[in-house]
C-alpha cells in the first residue's frame, strides 16, 4: 500500500518553499509592525499574509482537511485538535526576530491525523534550511538524513530556551529560577536563539543537546516534535510525563536522560492550554 | 600618504581565510575537548593550533609586532596593550558553540597601534560572512556595506547578552538580576547566540540593537569593536562612560540612546581586568 499521506507531505514542501520566498522578499523591505496581546507579541503583514497564502493553497486542494494557524487563532479561529486531517500553521516562528532580520526566522507547518503527528516541515528561511520528517522515515535537513546528538550526560550538553517578560511576576520569577536552576547543574551553556521550530530542529540536527520552554503553542511544536522524535531524539512533558501537544509545555532533548534531569529542575507555572483558553 | 597598515589587514584577511578552512574542516570531525578554568570554561586542540598558525603567519612578516591571544594568555603570555602594533586574536570566539555545532563560531582579530583599534576582522565561520573595518572607512560583511539599526527606542530593541554560570554566588544573582531588569523595560527581546565577537557583528548590521557583558575579554571585543563603530554604532563602558578596551565590561548599541538606557539598568559586579589580572 502506498503511503496515504505521501502526497500532502509533498504539497506541504511545495507551499513552504513559495511561503519561504514571500517572506525572504519581504525582509529585504521596511517591515510594518503590529502589536498583538503586549508590546512584546509582535505580528506583522507578512506573518498573516503568509498564513493566509499555505492555508489557501491547502485547502484548495484538501477541502475537508481542518487547520490550526497561529494567526487564524488570533483571529478568533478555534484551536481544538480533533481526528480529522489537521495542519497545525506557523507562518513565521520567530516575527521578532523576522522584524529585526535576526537569522533565525522559520515557517512551521506540522499534519496530524488522529491526534498524531504525521509529518513536519520547518523551513529556516534566512539560513535556508528545509527540515523534513515523515513519521517511521527519518529526519532530513536539505535532503540530508540528521540525528541528534545522542548526548546523555547533562553537564555536557548546551540547552536551548527562551527568556521574554511575563506580565505575571511570579511566572517571570519562576522562568528566571529556571534558568538559575538549569545553569547550576552545571551544563556546557544556555542560548536562546528566538524561534522554537528553529530551536527543535538545532536539537533535532546535534547542534544543541535540549530546549525546554514553558509556555510555547502548538504551532510553535507540531513541525518540530516530529522531525526531532524522527531524528532519534525525544519529546516529554515539563514534568517528565508525556508529551502533550496542546499542553503549551515542551522538553525535547537528544536523550530521555538528559531530558528527565531537566524535568527536575523546573518549576512548573500555569500557562493554560491552546484548546481550551481564549 | 598610502595607508599604512593597509598591507597588514590585507594579511590579516589572508591568515582568517586560511584560519577558517582550519575550523570548518574541524567542525567535520569529532571535537575533542579540553578544560580550562573550569567544567564550563572549554577549549580544543582546534583553539591552540589555529592560534598558533594565525600568530606565526603575522609574526613572520611583522617581527616587531605584539600579540595578545586568548590561548597564549592562557599559557602564560602577558596580556598588556602598548603602544607598539599589537595583534589582537581570538582564535574561535564561541567554543562552546564550536564543540557542539550550533552555528555561531568565529575568529576576530583586531590591530592596534597607540593602543587605538585601526582595523578588525571578524569571520563567522559557520555562516560564511567575513566582518570588516579599517578606521574612518566604514564596516563591510563579506564586502558589502553594512550599518547599525538606529534604533534609539529601547522598547522596541533586540538586545544581545551571555548567560552563564558563575562561581561567585553574588555575581551570578547580579547577571541574572540585569538580564529581568532589561527584559522589564521592557525591550522586543533578548537573545544568547554564545558568540560575543559575532553578537558584535550582529549589531554592526543591524540584526540586534544592542549587546552586553561584563566579564568579557579583550581578544572577543577588539576586532568586533572597530566593526560596530565604523558601522554606526557606539561602544562604551557598562557604568556609560568610555570604553575601555582591558576592562573586560561593555555595551556596545545601535545608538547613544539604547547604550545609556541599558547602562542605566545594569549592576556591575567586578570581572577583573585583562591587563592586570593573571
Amino acid at each position: 500500500m502506498s503511503d496515504p499521506w505521501e502526497l500532502c507531505m509533498d504539497h506541504c514542501l511545495r507551499v513552504t518553499k513559495d511561503a519561504g520566498t514571500v517572506i525572504r522578499e519581504a525582509l529585504k523591505k521596511e517591515v510594518s509592525v503590529m502589536q498583538k496581546s503586549s508590546p512584546v507579541d509582535l505580528v506583522t503583514e507578512t506573518d498573516q499574509r503568509v498564513e493566509a497564502l499555505i492555508i489557501s493553497s491547502i485547502r484548495e486542494k484538501y477541502p475537508t482537511h481542518s487547520f490550526i494557524g497561529e494567526e487564524s487563532v488570533a483571529a478568533g479561529a478555534p484551536s481544538v485538535l480533533t481526528d480529522n486531517p489537521t495542519w497545525i500553521i506557523d507562518p513565521i516562528d520567530g516575527t521578532t526576530n523576522f522584524v529585526h532580520r535576526f537569522p533565525f526566522v522559520s515557517i512551521s507547518i506540522g499534519f496530524a491525523v488522529n491526534k498524531q503527528l504525521e509529518f513536519g516541515v520547518v523551513y529556516s528561511c534566512i539560513e535556508d534550511k528545509m527540515y523534513t520528517a515523515r513519521k517511521g522515515r527519518g529526519a532530513f535537513c536539505n535532503g540530508a538524513p540528521i540525528t541528534v546528538s545522542g548526548q546523555k550526560e547533562i553537564t555536557k550538553s548546551l540547552i536551548l530556551t527562551e527568556i521574554g517578560f511575563k506580565e505575571n511576576p511570579d511566572h517571570f520569577k519562576a522562568m528566571m529560577s529556571n534558568v538559575e536552576r538549569i545553569l547550576t547543574i552545571p551544563v556546557h551553556g544556555i542560548r536562546c536563539p528566538g524561534s522554537a521550530a528553529v530551536n527543535m530542529c538545532l536539537v533535532a540536527c546535534g547542534s544543541a543537546d535540549a530546549y525546554y520552554h514553558i509556555g510555547i503553542h502548538c504551532w510553535d511544536m507540531a513541525g518540530g516534535a516530529i522531525i526531532v522524535t524522527e531524528a532519534g531524539g525525544v519529546v516529554m512533558d515539563v514534568t517528565g510525563g508525556p508529551f502533550d501537544l496542546m499542553s503549551r509545555r515542551l522538553i525535547t532533548a537528544s536523550s530521555r536522560e538528559v531530558a528527565q534531569r531537566i524535568s527536575q529542575e523546573l518549576q512548573v507555572f500555569p500557562c493554560g492550554r491552546d484548546d481550551t483558553d481564549s
